[in-house]
């Protein structure tokens, strides 16, 4: 299953490996964040069970068995290559740092041992399960770090990058912190709690304003969210209070969202709700929420919104889509020989050896594996010989995870503005392994 | 199927619209790029396959229903909605821009006529489904375009958000030009031509880059693309230059391509190897390769490279990561008698009646569907009550149409900067129902 979801050339690799009778050697690849993305303090690892579902699963099928022999790329590859795919399962191991774990800059995230064909083909496929859903949980953090305390909610499927990616996208918002989501599948997947509203269609598919409101009230009930701004935002406000209870509030998607707040707020309470709900919608991103949330000036109160909806900007990660995460062999047992490996190429270097990261007060420290260090050892055993070595947290473990984790973290590393990075240093021992490989290297 | 791909309040607008007794009428949403992303001057029509995939599909399954059910937006939902989701089809009509047009701010992109309900769900796949192939084929004609004549090749898939996004991005880049892409499955499944190279994980896993090159070489035949710079890529040039053929050639990946790429030309040449070739990759994008392809001043020549790899800049379209796409109710018919429908708050309104779009030959023009117009009527009938009207395009064929209109659009169209966008008006026709539907909107 899935053994062509990869770049090509992980199975020409994976040709020439075994052709060089390099199928029994052991490889150690690390992932690794090389840098953070703009804008970012940390990111939030997640994806963690696509990968372990995807590494438990990945097999060749006939037809993809097939399908690769009609490749000029690999009608030199020897048919006993073909045969090992047709029993290819990964009997590797996989350290992960858990999900909900916040990350700098340098320090791996997975660390996978297996046969180095075993070890390369997954290079594709984990990069992006990993990678997407660590922007979305590190984008949702930031949203609701900056809601101080309003809850913040995914609506963002319609722009997500396909919409299957609005289901992984929508989980990975829940565990940076957002409170629900607009996807419905997300809801039934992964438990993630679902929320919505209702949109101008609705409002406009009935000959006036009122008459949607009172059919939308009468078949949601408590769960009624009025949007007011199909035709006009006040009268809008006006019409949902006249009407009055049951309903969870109203949503404001347009305009000046500070000023209709206030006003919808007051229109709201005159008419005895204090209750019902504002919810507010409409290409927010961290900064907007901090400003509508804080008033944005000394002595500007926040403006009365209970809830942000974002879309855009939170299901793309807008400002920053890309994680730079990189995937490197870092070393390699042949015959139990261990050798380590690094790249030294122009502005792109890899540090060899398998390794550990040690969260301490102060300070992490990327060591090497097996070496004692102080504070939390992030990279735990996940699979084991091609097994599962224990349950995963589920969702709402890694949720409280992220939160704790981050409130855990210095206070300057939680704004919004990029600050001085937490220190990541390299213990003695990685160092000494640096210089030593580097001296080894025989291009 | 996928009945619950969508946000919540697609479903509770459903139960809203199924309580009111509005089932029956029938109502045409649009979908429509608001206004062009940054950076472009036009956006290439891309999905509409997997679109009218999942409208032929669309459907709730006994698992899917008995979860809307467990929620509390369903509480007061009538028994008699979820029987109806039990049997819903998709039977409306869908009338779509074929894959490969370009298209400007403000025209529709798909028209959808169907009974409230069904055109209601859709909504929030079809954008998703329809705006990422769109944004990425749009993104991979500006590369295309900038490489003028050179082959782009899509290697983006571990950037892609979620390896499933990489197989449709992959299809929607070879759409939008590219000639070909890394992504296997995307081979497999639409016949996307794949290339690929090797990593340096490759060369790093052998005791020196002689021996890497020599196994890969073995393995790969005239496919074999030597990785130049995992150590130093002049060496690596001339080990790849002594081994000479078969050889497709070799891959630079970091450094000063432009420099690094004459010095290469220069040791292929020399060891009698004119044929082979120079592929470069590492953090591209249309603006880079523009400027090697060109030289990037007067009086200096292009750089001598054959291929151009492009990996995240274009697999999450990375300076314009999302498409501004709506999707409006337009009109709604209601035993037979028609309404017009449009939204008309603070900063985004949107425009009545369904429509058709006319290309000519100095603009094009948006009319009223039904109109006579001049030009070529852009959206064509693609699902008919449910059933596909005749087979799609083919991949080639939307492939061709794309570089075939792109190079009628006017030259200052095809430059990277964003120039005067290209006339679109309304016609007469269209312009007077906008002002009468304003006129005796009854908020």
């Amino acid at each position: 299953m899935n053994g062509l979801l990869t770049d090509l050339y992980e199975l020409t690799m994976a040709a020439g490996y075994f052709q060089a009778g390099k199928a029994e050697e052991i490889a150690t690849f690390e992932f690794t964040v090389r840098k953070l993305p703009e804008h970012r303090n940390f990111v939030v690892a997640a994806g963690l069970p696509q990968a372990v579902d995807y590494l438990l699963n990945l097999s060749f099928s006939g037809e993809e068995i097939a399908y690769l022999r009609s490749l000029k790329q690999f009608s030199h590859a020897p048919p006993a290559f073909f045969d090992y795919l047709r029993s290819f399962r990964f009997t590797g191991d996989l350290f992960a740092v858990p999900e909900g774990t916040p990350l700098f800059a340098g320090e791996p995230l997975l660390s996978l041992r297996a046969p180095i064909i075993e070890a390369q083909i997954p290079e594709t496929y984990l990069l992006s399960a990993i990678a997407f859903p660590t922007l979305i949980a590190s984008k949702a953090a930031r949203c609701v770090q900056a809601a101080a305390g309003r809850a913040v909610v995914e609506f963002g499927t319609r722009r997500a990058h396909t919409p299957e990616a609005g289901v992984l996208g929508a989980r990975a918002a829940y565990l940076g912190g957002c409170a629900a989501t607009s996807n419905t599948l997300a809801g039934m997947q992964f438990g993630v709690p679902v929320s919505g509203t209702s949109a101008h269609a609705f409002v406009m598919s009935f000959a006036c304003e009122m008459e949607a409101f009172r059919h939308l009230q009468r078949t949601l009930g408590e769960s009624t969210v009025q949007l007011l701004d199909t035709y006009d935002a006040i009268a809008g406000a006006r019409r949902a209070a006249k009407l009055g209870k049951p309903m969870w509030g109203v949503r404001l998607d347009s305009g000046d969202l500070a000023a209709l707040s206030r006003q919808v707020r007051g229109i709201l309470d005159e008419a005895g709700l204090p209750d019902a709900k504002i919810m507010a919608t409409g290409d927010l991103d961290e900064y907007k929420i901090r400003e509508l949330a804080t008033g944005g000036a000394p002595g500007v109160p926040g403006a009365p919104i209970d809830a942000f909806g974002v879309g855009t900007q939170l299901a793309t990660s807008a400002d920053a889509p890309a994680l730079s995460a990189v995937y490197k062999m870092v070393e390699l047992s042949i015959s139990g020989i261990k050798r380590f490996t690094a790249k030294y190429s122009a502005d792109k270097i890899s540090v060899p050896g398998a390794k550990q990261v040690f969260r301490g007060e102060t300070r992490d420290v990327i060591a090497r594996c097996g070496e004692c260090g102080s504070g939390e050892a992030l990279l735990r055993p996940v699979i084991l010989n091609g097994r599962l070595a224990e349950p995963l947290p589920t969702l709402e473990e890694a949720r409280t995870r992220a939160a704790q984790s981050i409130a855990k973290l210095a206070p300057a590393l939680r704004e919004l503005q990029v600050t001085e990075p937490w220190p990541v240093i390299y213990s003695r021992e990685l160092r000494e392994l640096i210089g030593c490989t580097q001296r080894n290297l025989r291009p």
